[in-house]
């Protein structure tokens, strides 16, 4: 039998890292001895483990042992890192260690040294100053990439209890649930926010627009409750259309009836901007003068329309090449304290990718399955709102701003 | 080849039934000619069509014209009305005729007698003055039951188009739309039928309540917009145990989280009821003093608690038995002019197949499925809103009374 | 400050259970103190928890302590059990009992006693022999009903990993899972429970037979895999209108159109069943000779058809009162190994209101949320599987039967 | 009063045209009179509607003229289209003509111009032979734009009755319908289509593999049914993990378990393509030996991996500008003669936006919603097919040829 020691520290149990690290040992197959747990004999207090690990093949040790990693155990004994150079632009070596979005340190140089820039499904690489996490398509030739999972460390995080409302929220993803008190909550902690100067962004879909969130987000903006936003071609068109002709996908806003030529509504909209030049010119030519990407180009909070497939247009602003657009968003990302993902499962997962796993994330949508696919991809940390966006988008906006127009 | 000559009068092309005429035929493999049509020459004018049907075989043209006659046609020279007598309780002959939901006549001694209590899935027997819709069970031995299909005309509902604001929703269902037209229009209509006396009523589910949606429905009672209430024993449970414990289904419904010993909530309510003898008791014993259930009791409005496999309890009003609990559903669905079906699948069906289809039907849900289903059980004039129930009655609610409490 | 102190054993970490109970303290703004903790060193050995509950009031000591209870907790200095009198039929002490679905025992004449007939949502009544559930309809006068929560251990169910294949799945669920591999665990399940004489209890909507699953559900009631069926009118109306006339619903099982006159089928097979007296009686006639009733009869297991709202007919052994039908599902899904939910929210959550938690228990439905809502109400153990029932059960069957037809 | 006289030819009855013509002018407000109506007496003929549409004032009527020509009017007095220059590249007039999907023509010369190209969303520009579809980005400063609606002629596709299987399915989207008629009439179609050499698209999105429908689609390739995929960057990172590492997500296809290191599979498989320099290198170094990517390479069918912003890697043949992938897509979509959209929302809207209407689409999703996005964006021919991706292309597959593998 093969058998290697583990030690994981903090709040083990509460946080179910405990029940998970044994329960993945017993469905594998393998076996474990605790050789100590000290359990934090109040909350404030951390707890110890101290597991050894038994398998029957190195194979299985090996295999599982990188699993643990990821959860949050590390080698008691932790080895000094293992960088190998790359061989080529965008390769790596078949044994890279690839991340998670939690918190992690790698251990070299005699001691643990924190990663920058985490996020998930990126390698390691080791800079002059400190290892940093690396897409894949950015490594270079000779850059010297972490291969040793058994000098890692990762810290999943714990849910704040105490300090943090949401957590409650965490556990399922249910329509049957009061959307009063969550519309409270956020609009709470939005306010707090903005008091506090930290940063907020939002993820949108076309769907705020046509179920009528559409002012609601405009005025969210304008009173500086959001610092960046993160979307498609598709808002920004029906978000002008809505302003410019009253309808979004044809359909007018304020009778809900189709309206004359509507179906043509959109492709106007990219008409006229396309005659500005721009959205920004669009702006300062005061040819748009209210609207969600009015308030966004009025405000100078950042911004990013990525393009995709099923685009119209695409607007002038629209950022066709995917390397570029998912660049533009990691920076905007940077340094967010809390996401609004509302009805885009496509730019959610997207922006999911990018992000450390510690921003609180919530994500609203009308179909419960986003979430459930959002959390498949990675992105566990997200809460899940089921409810009518358009709606929802309203009333926060009226707890924030009392009556906004 | 088989022929007979059809007579369908009416608004034939706005409402789409020439369309399913010619259609049916041609799927099936028959052919027609058209003997003569006059169009309406303008919306107010009614259009004729007198069309052959032409079949290969006795047997396909029986089956057909059935068809036929459901969806509006009827026989040019219509023969007299064929009744044959029951032969035992619930038994009726094999060729009997199947009611639609749609207004219906019947030819017999010389002239068109229209049908009363107008449902679906019923036979028609010949009464003394009239001849009247039955259900199955209610068939005794002697009874005499419309046999002959060729001497029935049906008219399907045509959409009354000017007069009509709801007409333009009917296309689909989608989670796409602004619910903020939908809520206007609705509490336009509440109003409207509030001053003309005109019956609503109100089918909900105990979603109503967990998405925080029953005081709106309470006020909507009290004040007089709401005539009757069709429900099960979960509503009315969880409206209480949200009164009594500021619960539902065991969650706070200020804080959104668990409550002290909140699980036992629902049990603790219908304990409470059982030692009163009835809710109507706790009424009048001042222990049930808001809710919806207490508006319902205090406003005199009939209301029947259906019972079902997966009911606790059930409280003492609730209707256990299902034939009586039908019975009571068809007498208050009596006359009504309006429906609002809400987030209650098993009851909006169930209601559904006991009213006629000129009733204007609401389905508000999360679920688009929902009303997908609704319309293949027969209730085809349901226009389905896909929304968040709790917010979307609230809001409507703001707009029918102001700040109600 | 206010104290209590509890023990828990069991496998504790594994299943979650001491994450539970922390959390539950902390979220609830109390604190804990650990007195001691021994953390069972292999999978094979149990775990034991002591530690104080520290309240600010005796208020919440008692609440808390009730939470704490159903979760697996029991106090250290065990009082003797409570037991008051019934004062009328229907009718307990405000202070009751109320129970999960988890095993769970009573202490009282010096030694914890199990309790019987466990389900949720009922009291416990001490019998002459051994405490046991009884529902609060059935509680008579002078029974003596539990109210004491500090004298009752809760076992809530750990997950048996090492020998059950099932565990993993029930995570989450996700609809972008291959079906493949739970058709084959449920196939080998099913096989191996009739080999074992373990019982199998169906619970199935109507969508079974309009999906296309109704010959594969049949040919698993013939060949002796299921052990009883739960399920409703439509169901029965649905199979036998398939068997008779090859529509369901109107729509033709082979060409997947609307059939002659297929509208009424459902009428015309109750008829035809009420023409006979009974199933039972149409199956002795020869009047109905395959189909899922066909084989239910054939084979003898036990069945109930619950009445609903929303029935047509219904047919002659349906069971239309609901206290009634209620019994006879509990009934038969006494002793049950496995229970099966094929697409009927309704009578699943009706069957899991009945059940302990330690069944196997599989919910099969298109709709992700159908399975949100069991847990909802309770049924936490059911294990969700997003898929098309109709192909899925012809999966199985072919699994489990070779070439069935 | 405003007038102007319309005509319409064709199956007006039953493709519906005739009654979205009257309930067009109805619904708007406007009035009309039939100036003659001619029914074709069998179903062989076709129809002529001539029409006066009367509105109070000139705005009006230009608006309402317009979409009656988007469902098939056309002026009788037809005049000359009108052109007018582009003034800035990618702007066009404010009056420009805005296309549809469906068949189209152009009055001028003196005669209908049947316009090139027909595509959604574009504008027409005439050419020196014909005209054509332009998007809005391709036009040229200069170019010359149709700004005249009333001389365009419109051709809504007709339900092709008679020699279409199809159609009956077009009706609406239901869970509760039985997949396996489906599967069999797409089964017959795919084998039809390919002894007549026609071309059949298939978008795919990643859940095909995690359902485990890959190698049914890989075979269905191999065997010469598919003559194009449109997809994205993570089915062919999905496929090939399956390929390399028998994993999906991470998630093992035999047992269902993550797998060991599962979660990196999706990351080592882009490196090891990275390594290959590109898919196509992978197939001929025999480093990629099976699945979907390889079939597709292997059979030469043309393919576009469309990038997004929630890609990983990307593969090296992944487009990543969104510009190209559009025009990729297009290319291959051309003189196909069925798509079929398996679970992918995103490609499947981008490759309706693409296709006149008149081409066979089918689209498979566990989710009812897919299909009303689709129509509600412009794709309103899609049918709706609500199951398991998985399950039904495995049986596909098996019906198209045999013991697949």
């Amino acid at each position: 039998m093969k058998k290697r020691r583990f030690i994981s520290k903090g709040h083990l149990i509460d946080s179910g890292i405990l029940a998970q690290i044994l329960n993945l040992i017993v469905e594998e197959g393998a076996d474990y001895e605790i050789i100590e747990f000290r359990i934090g004999k109040t909350n404030a207090k951390e707890s110890l483990l101290e597991i050894d690990l038994i398998c029957e093949s190195d194979d299985k040790l090996q295999g599982l042992s990188a699993r643990l990693v990821h959860i949050g155990c590390y080698e008691k004994q932790t080895p000094e890192a293992v960088f190998k150079a790359s061989t080529a632009d965008k390769c790596v070596p078949e044994d890279f260690y690839s991340t998670t979005n939690h918190r992690t340190e790698v251990f070299y140089a005699g001691k643990w040294h924190s990663v920058k820039h985490q996020r998930m499904d990126a390698v390691i690489v080791a800079g002059d100053e400190y290892p940093e996490c690396r897409k894949l398509r950015d490594v270079k030739k000779g850059d010297r990439v972490l291969c040793s999972t058994e000098s890692v460390r990762v810290f999943p995080p714990a849910r704040e209890r105490e300090s943090d409302d949401f957590g409650f929220m965490s556990g399922d993803v249910s329509s049957e649930r009061s959307a009063d008190f969550t519309v409270e909550k956020i609009a709470a902690e939005l306010i707090k926010m903005k008091e506090n100067r930290e940063k907020v962004v939002v993820v949108a879909g076309p769907v705020v627009v046509h179920s009528g969130g559409g002012k609601a987000l405009a005025a969210l903006i304008r009173e500086g409750f959001i610092g960046g936003l993160l979307a498609g071609n598709a808002i920004a068109v029906h978000d002008m259309e809505s302003v410019f002709f009253g309808t979004s996908l044809g359909v007018c806003q304020k009778s809900g009836k189709p309206a004359y030529e509507g179906h043509k509504n959109h492709m106007r909209t990219i008409n006229r901007i396309n005659h500005c030049g721009s959205i920004k010119n669009a702006v300062d030519q005061k040819v748009l003068e209210s609207g969600i990407m009015y308030e966004v180009i009025k405000s100078g909070i950042p911004y990013c329309l990525a393009g995709s497939i099923r685009d119209d247009g695409p607007l002038p602003e629209t950022v066709t090449d995917m390397i570029k657009a998912q660049g533009e968003y990691a920076e905007i990302i940077k340094d967010t304290s809390m996401v609004l993902m509302l009805s885009t499962m496509l730019h959610s997962i997207g922006t999911g990718n990018m992000m450390p796993s510690w921003v609180k994330t919530i994500c609203i949508d009308i179909n419960p399955a986003v979430v459930t696919k959002l959390a498949d991809r990675g992105s566990g940390q997200a809460i899940g709102i089921v409810s009518d966006v358009g709606l929802f988008l309203r009333a926060v906006a009226a707890r924030c701003i009392g009556d906004y127009k």
